[in-house]
């Protein structure tokens, strides 16, 4: 039987509709190829086709590159301007009739030199530095007066919205709190991750993290992997209690990749500078496309219930 | 210069970031290819691959299908149930843990004979008549005494979210009202009319119909059609006005198509069965992806500027 299901705190609703899966389709399902790394401008030996790295990370040391220097090489990570800004780094002008100047930040994260080494085919090491960049970042961008929320993502393949191949998570930073985050204050995840530890909806439970299929999910196969102490940002966590929500994420990117073939996907954290949120990254696959039903309700429609989900992710 | 701008009601902002559009992609673009008619169960002559049909429509006449009897065939739209429905006729039972049944309605308007006769390709008279049916279902399933909110929706291409080829439309009714429908309740789309119609972003103008290119347009060459006189639903139009919506519907699609080489889009009405909101239709072409940004924000990114949107869409 088909359910209406709400989230646990956001008036948002999804229908979990198994049925739906079965339907036919007219349309070719190939997956879109992507190109290899020959001219790919982030790739090690490539560093001046993008603009000087706001930080290079190698091992036990960062900088960025010197303006009138060469670029530095044989980095880990490297952190770059992004070179077609949505928000550029201005002062804030509010203009008439509602608008503003998009004023912000805009940044690439190069995750690895590895052209196709994305963070489920990560070692642990890995993962956990990809964090503490996400860490970094975080802490240098808000002390930026007019930045009021950073947003920290990943779109992994043509269908999720990347653009170029080479493993990249991005940040934007907006002088406003969108309202979807907004609405999150004072949320009390606690709660949520009482109820679902001995629920069919967990996937992993580690030491300081845990990771579950939620109750609504918007998308098949979501998972939301929440450290289960409350901090508001990447900034306030403990080194270990960081290192493990990496270590978690990971491996519930490795988990859907082998469940699934490796799809795409989209991954954001849910955090905030100063408010009262939990944060948590939600990780949500991209198996279908959002179409008038939900642009015009933003009721989502499901075809995998979480706990089949969660069950198939643990056992994979 | 990039913008930050807030839609007229709501808090929903979008950034309008002319330069995106620049950027190089690795992947292919290709438009996914539709199957041709043959095994189409939608095409005259297929009638008894789908269930009865609840309306089918001829010349001046309209009935469902008997059961126990043939299907009708000869009709110009038909009506059935969805074979893979996301809810589903029946009583609403709240369940423990913020679940309900998935009740309501969902069907199918075939809304030609014709394998490739879409709305931006119709005649006067088609398109008339496809808005006469979307009014009588409206009448006909607010009736349901559980049904809260009845969304009519269109996907147009496999990126667009449609899953077969032959034209036609769905109808979702709802035992809830969606928060996104809900929170229009109130607004006074007459100062949007009033506002925009001297504005740079006024597409068509006619005797009962406005089309514009809303200033925080979400999607690039978003369109809305909104009806001058404020009415909640297609059944409290007079046909008259009904008929003038319709037109310039289609036109708005014809000058899309001419201008994006037939694109793939949806589109939605936001309407009320008996809430104070005005009714209008979203066009919104599928010319980009979702990413994890707009997931984690809600914030949309659009690379045309809804004035120089709404100029091509005037002078094609």
């Amino acid at each position: 039987m088909n359910e209406l299901r709400r989230d646990y705190f956001l008036d948002r609703w999804v229908i979990i509709a198994v049925d739906r899966a079965k339907r036919p389709s007219d349309f070719v399902h190939a997956r879109e190829p992507a190109s290899g790394s020959q001219d790919c401008s982030f790739c090690p030996g490539q560093e001046s086709k993008t603009p000087p790295s706001k930080a290079s990370y190698f091992d036990g040391d960062h900088g960025p590159d010197e303006p009138g220097k060469p670029p530095q090489t044989g980095w880990t990570v490297r952190v770059i301007p992004n070179m077609y800004p949505a928000v550029r780094q201005e002062e804030v002008h509010i203009r008439r009739d509602m608008g503003m100047t998009a004023s912000g930040v805009h940044e690439v994260v190069v995750e690895s030199p590895g052209h196709d080494h994305h963070p489920q085919f990560m070692a642990d090491d890995e993962i956990r530095r990809l964090f503490r960049v996400y860490r970094d970042r975080f802490a240098e961008i808000a002390g930026i007066p007019y930045v009021r929320y950073i947003s920290v993502f990943r779109n992994y393949g043509k269908e999720a919205g990347a653009s170029l191949a080479h493993p990249h998570s991005q940040i934007i930073a907006l002088p406003i709190v969108p309202r979807d985050i907004d609405e999150q204050r004072g949320f009390d995840y606690g709660l949520v991750i009482e109820d679902e530890a001995d629920s069919p909806r967990l996937i992993l439970d580690s030491k300081h993290t845990v990771a579950i299929a939620p109750f609504a999910s918007c998308f098949t196969y979501e998972a939301w992997v929440i450290p289960k102490r409350k901090c508001r940002n990447l900034t306030e966590m403990t080194d270990e209690e960081r290192d493990d929500f990496a270590l978690v994420t990971r491996d519930v990117l490795a988990r859907l990749s082998k469940l699934l073939s490796d799809p795409p996907y989209n991954y954001a954290f849910v955090q905030s500078i100063d408010d009262d949120i939990h944060i948590h990254l939600r990780i949500c696959p991209k198996l279908g496309v959002e179409a008038g039903f939900e642009l015009n309700t933003g009721v989502h429609i499901n075809s995998v219930t979480p706990e089949n989900a969660a069950k198939s992710l643990r056992e994979v």
